[in-house]
């Protein structure tokens, strides 16, 4: 029950009343200008209970109001007086939230923070590569864990898988080489496919490529985690936690901005190559005392026979070594001039690098008749067998792990840059465009690592559940990316075309190969997970495109016939005020009304929408105030309405009967300034019957625009705010699906 | 990048801009009325880029749009046109939530709904003493597990603090007999303390009802739930699950608005009492054959010597077996006339049944020789004594289980009005207040469960554990209340008061007793977990209180002396357009600018509040429209804007030069029917800048106020929404803390 005023209110409210009438028209122009029956006939109907709990969770942004408020010292008229005190109030605003954001994210960015480097060879070779190189890590293993199913027979077939592999890598390099020449701007899967084969083939190529980074980080994590397990079997239990762990750390220094240059990220590669030919190196040193004859592997259970299908399994696991090959395809404008050849060289470094470590572990692995072992990688047997547990063994664990974490990490690059790429071209939200306050795409951020967690932790972070997912995606990309490039060659015949587009071509059909085994030899293992992926990827985007097309060409400006309303001085500046009495005032306006809802109704005939107007003059006013006492804040919310200049109704719901003769009474007591409709709502809803109120006075008059003006509290703490009344918010959301109705709050801030 | 305009729209651009030339004044017109300079000097000084992800999460609640618009068949003018397609889109408009909430909950009642209904006593007897009978389920289970820490010795105590809580019983009962000869409107704790001993005593006995309320639920269920793992030993284990299962239960039961009445609810408590007394019976009998020779209990570890201490904390975990005494006095009004006189009988019955049955279950276990067990309540093996385990053994289980959730769901119907009495007090969120739409109060009843579940899984649903805490809060709502009593009947001298004025006093003393007792002897065992609760209660109730207190003074209605501006015509129907040529309109300006920047810090010095205009011509508009593209939504809002009849100023936000340029061109080109304003602001980052410029705004013209007009796209269905910019909550978030600042939202539909 709302109080009641006491003397001295009601004197105020009096005097509040006798100042309105000196600048405000006498009711009956007022009542006049209204374009509708306050009464709606024979409302109200029912009133209705709202309900309030459970309602659904919304994100809302928060804005750094602190750091804008901290800047006013540069603001021209900092001296001029106000300045101060509200700057105060900005200041205790921002919340604990906020503070907590800024210790873990660091200090909002300035844009101009944002400059591009550009890197040496020697700079760009570790930093764009650690993702390609990082895969020896996995790569051999999973060819392994497949082969070692038939036994030593299987094994037996480990130097002609490898060296088909070898021969992959060494024909997608050359086939790389040719994309970098022809995009000297940086050309991923998505453009080069999307450019040449149409727009269908780069979603294809583009759903390829974000399984494929969610995987990266997945199976990089799960096998850097295997490293360190691998030296400390305690961590075993581990496993999930700490790869929860390491995609928390993940997110969180993307949050902040981190940027993959600098010798912080060409490190870990430089030791992870050091360590593979110091274990490669040793190994062979070790091979060479016993004359390289190979050690027999230990007798092993034999669950299937050697037969094509293990062959390709094996074929498709032992290419995820090839995982990452494309990065710096993609990165070109970030070498220093001239970008592509240095790009070029880059590239046949690095595929050196990865064939040389790929082949070199190939070997070893045969030579010490090491098999893959569920609690300790390849890697760590072979850095055992060839150092002990010294400190080689901890270093070459150590490498590993570092480059494979930052194999994860570039993944966090190019991810958000492709899913930025797609929200461009409308398949993707708008908000995937944005910034964050740290200059990196917060939300690809967070999506990319809820993605790659859900995938480890249901995967258990095993790195041999994990690889049979991965060759799907990464395969799909290479295709799509290298049949594009043979289209591309074929359409622009520049010089040397014809070898470039052998070359594009050997990479796409080896590739396309891959993808067939990978798909067809692990469907049940595994692939059939990334292929709904990718087919889910397909769907939402191409249903999100669908949205943002019809949107579009609903929003198109369409100029109708333009009829401007026949009375005079309809301008924005001038509101109607009807001549004549008030018999002919109504007569005038009940003919307006009928004249406008025909409109209306044509409109929706011919399937104009409702919300077309374009020209102020079509635009009919009229301002609802929702006034529930007649306080500070309400007064200040009717003097708003009334100030704006348009046709004004005051609206009280009023829980019983006394209520309303009171309210009326106030009403009546301040000068009757503004008409009221007051409607009687029995338990207090307050929003139901108002909203009950607002549609059938829409309904009735569709021409209208109504304005919906409420006051609202604002507490200076925000924890303060649910004591008081969330009507405006409820209010919008209960009046979101009906055209036309503006919904206005009139904030009052308590100090 | 915002994309450009096709040649039909440049078309269309410029065919709207020429109607907009024959509605609108001339730019110069618009650009004279202006209050400000548009560039504010040297603005942008810098733009920062948003952030966006990681806000808040806010609950909104839903209101049902389907529900109101199938309503629409009783509106007057549901024939006129345009209803059945807004309809219909009303519908689409609730989701798949609002669909599910319906099935678990119900369609949503009216509020003629709500009716009283009035009790016999038969059916008030069960009703209102569930919470009372169940107790005994607990209660001489709760006093023997403390006496049984001193073995036999111990035990042997049992039937004289039995006898002194019979007593207490006696006492409270004939105590509350005068409560409800006083208080026929009912007279629950908080009122009857509040009136007699002051708000704050009323408080004090609110704080210990609502953990009473709260250990209700969790005591019955917990003990309930024993009953039922003792008939069923391997549900042991679901002891946690089962009983939050049983609140989820109670939680939806009650958000549909169960009613506490009926057959339904008087079943269990008389199965209840039957059960008992044939339990009571039957063990009398078996023990007459044996000659009424105790049964030795069995061979008991001491760990606690027999001492006061161990008395006292007997007596007050005894003493829970009253609990729910007071539940009649609560519920006069709900009797058959003469009220007063039948809920007194009612009582009288109550306490008697009360006493019997508590008294019958002493005897009965010092006849037995039965001692607590964890695995199964006293209660099961009294009847596995007397019935093995056959059906009436298992009828008395089902019979106990049934009481005591009965009882738990009382506690569902008491807590939500006190708190609704507390929220009318201003001690607790007005929210309170609000029934939902089956008419319950949801929001309490959610924090009911919510309070019930976190206790009930702390004590990982012991009955034994939670015992301990339970008393306090009961005590100290009795003693006060009584205490209350007693004043009343001094203050009031009715007849008889005297004998009245005794039964209360001693009722008092020996609830205060237990209420020392309790709080003192199981300090350490629980109860510090209760005056820590009770103590948080006070701290938070009357924070609210003060907030509210401070608010209401705040938005008083406090008129200063109004001095209206100078400028000729400024009420509300017609907006300034200074005279005189462009020089003396901006000297004009300025003076006026001077003018009004003084008495808003003027004000500011006298501790007037910013935001203290009543009356319209006070009101200094300024409205903002912040257009992103000039597409039909955009156009509708500067429309919008311009038809209000206010000074105008539209801001662009522009990503790049280029697109700035453009989009000035494109201004041009419809004609510059309103001064605009772009602020660069590279890497899209759309509200930072845009916040940052409201703010310099409102800083250099603190008299303005500014209306920031915007457009909202809305979607059809929810789901695709979070394709479309979420600029307007943002804004409306970032610029919350500053005064005068209103944000206007203009929709446009999507189809």
């Amino acid at each position: 029950m709302l109080p009641g005023l006491s003397d001295e209110q009601v004197r105020a409210l009096r005097r509040v009343g006798r100042a309105w009438g000196r600048v405000s028209s006498p009711p009956e122009v007022w009542h006049r200008a209204l374009p509708v029956e306050p009464d709606l006939g024979a409302f109200p109907v029912r009133a209705e209970a709202g309900s309030a709990w459970f309602g659904r969770l919304v994100p809302l942004s928060p804005l750094r109001a602190r750091s804008l408020s901290g800047r006013r010292a540069v603001e021209p008229a900092a001296a001029a007086g106000a300045v101060p005190a509200s700057a105060g109030t900005a200041g205790a605003g921002a919340g604990a939230g906020e503070t907590v954001r800024r210790l873990l994210l660091g200090a909002p960015l300035a844009s101009s923070a944002f400059v591009t480097e550009r890197m040496r060879k020697l700079v760009a070779l570790p930093v764009l590569s650690a993702d390609a190189l990082s895969s020896v890590a996995y790569g051999p293993e999973a060819m392994l864990t497949v082969l070692v199913l038939a036994g030593a027979a299987g094994l037996a077939y480990s130097f002609p898988v490898a060296a088909v592999i070898v021969f992959l890598m060494l024909a997608v390099g050359v086939s790389y080489r040719q994309t970098i020449r022809a995009y000297p701007h940086g050309g991923g899967s998505y453009i080069v496919a999307g450019d040449n084969l149409g727009p269908a083939a780069g979603l294809v190529a583009a759903a390829g490529l974000m399984t494929d980074y969610v995987l990266t980080v997945a199976v990089s994590i799960a096998s850097g985690i295997a490293a360190i397990t691998s030296a400390l079997p305690g961590l075993v239990p581990w496993t999930v936690p700490l790869g929860v762990l390491v995609v928390v750390v993940l997110l969180a220094g993307n949050l902040r901005g981190i940027r993959q240059a600098g010798a912080l990220f060409a490190a870990p590669t430089y030791a992870f190559v050091i360590a593979m030919f110091a274990l490669i190196g040793a190994g062979l040193v070790d091979a060479a005392e016993t004359g390289f004859r190979p050690v027999a592997p230990p007798a092993l259970p034999v669950t299937e026979a050697v037969g094509l299908l293990l062959i390709t399994r094996a074929f498709s696991s032992g290419a995820t070594a090839m995982t990452g090959i494309e990065a710096i395809s993609n990165a070109v404008p970030a070498f220093r001039p001239v970008e592509w050849r240095n790009a070029r060289t880059t590239l046949s470094w690095m595929v050196g690098l990865l064939i040389a470590m790929f082949a070199g572990i190939v070997v070893l692995i045969h030579l010490t008749g090491v098999v893959p072992h569920s609690r300790e990688t390849v890697l760590s047997q072979l850095a055992h067998l060839s150092f002990g547990g010294g400190w080689m063994y901890v270093y070459i664990q150590a490498a590993t792990a570092a480059v494979l974490l930052l194999a994860a990490n570039t993944a966090y690059n190019d991810f958000p840059r492709v899913l930025s790429l797609l929200a461009r071209d409308d398949y993707a939200p708008k908000a995937f465009l944005r910034l964050g306050d740290r200059l990196a795409y917060s939300r690809s951020i967070v999506l990319l690592s809820l993605a790659a967690a859900l995938v480890y932790i249901a995967f258990e972070g095993r790195t041999d559940a994990l690889i049979p997912l991965y060759a799907v995606g990464v395969f799909l990309a290479f295709t799509l990316s290298q049949g594009g490039m043979v289209v591309h060659w074929w359409r622009r015949r520049d010089p040397h075309w014809r070898k470039s587009l052998v070359f594009n071509a050997v990479g796409a059909v080896l590739s396309g190969l891959v993808l067939l085994t990978a798909g067809v030899g692990k469907f049940t293992s595994g692939a059939w997970v990334a292929l709904i992926a990718v087919l889910l990827f397909l769907l939402v985007t191409t249903r999100i495109r669908s949205h943002y097309t019809a949107a579009r060409a609903y929003l198109r400006l369409r100029p109708h016939a333009v009829e401007l309303p026949a009375r005079t001085g309809a301008g924005p500046l001038a509101p109607a005020t009807p001549a004549g009495g008030p018999r002919a005032g109504r007569e005038a306006k009940k003919a307006k009304r009928a004249e406008r809802a025909e409109r209306a109704e044509k409109a929706e005939r011919t399937g104009e929408p409702e919300e077309a107007e374009e020209i102020p003059g079509e635009i009919h006013h009229l301002s609802v105030v929702a006034v529930a006492t007649l306080d500070l804040a309400g007064m200040r919310t009717l003097a708003y309405a009334a100030s704006l200049g348009q046709p004004a109704l005051a609206v009280h719901i009023s829980t019983t009967e006394d209520e309303e003769r009171r309210f009326r009474a106030y009403w009546s007591l301040w000068g009757d300034h503004l008409p009221l409709q007051t409607v009687l709502s029995p338990y207090r809803a307050v929003v139901a019957p108002l909203v009950h109120y607002i549609e059938t006075l829409h309904r009735l008059n569709p021409e209208l625009t109504l304005t919906v003006i409420l006051p609202e509290i604002v507490t200076r703490h925000r924890r303060h705010q649910f004591l008081h009344s969330r009507t405006a918010a409820r209010l919008r959301r209960a009046l979101r699906h009906l055209p036309k109705i503006v919904i206005t709050t009139v904030p009052f801030h308590l100090p």
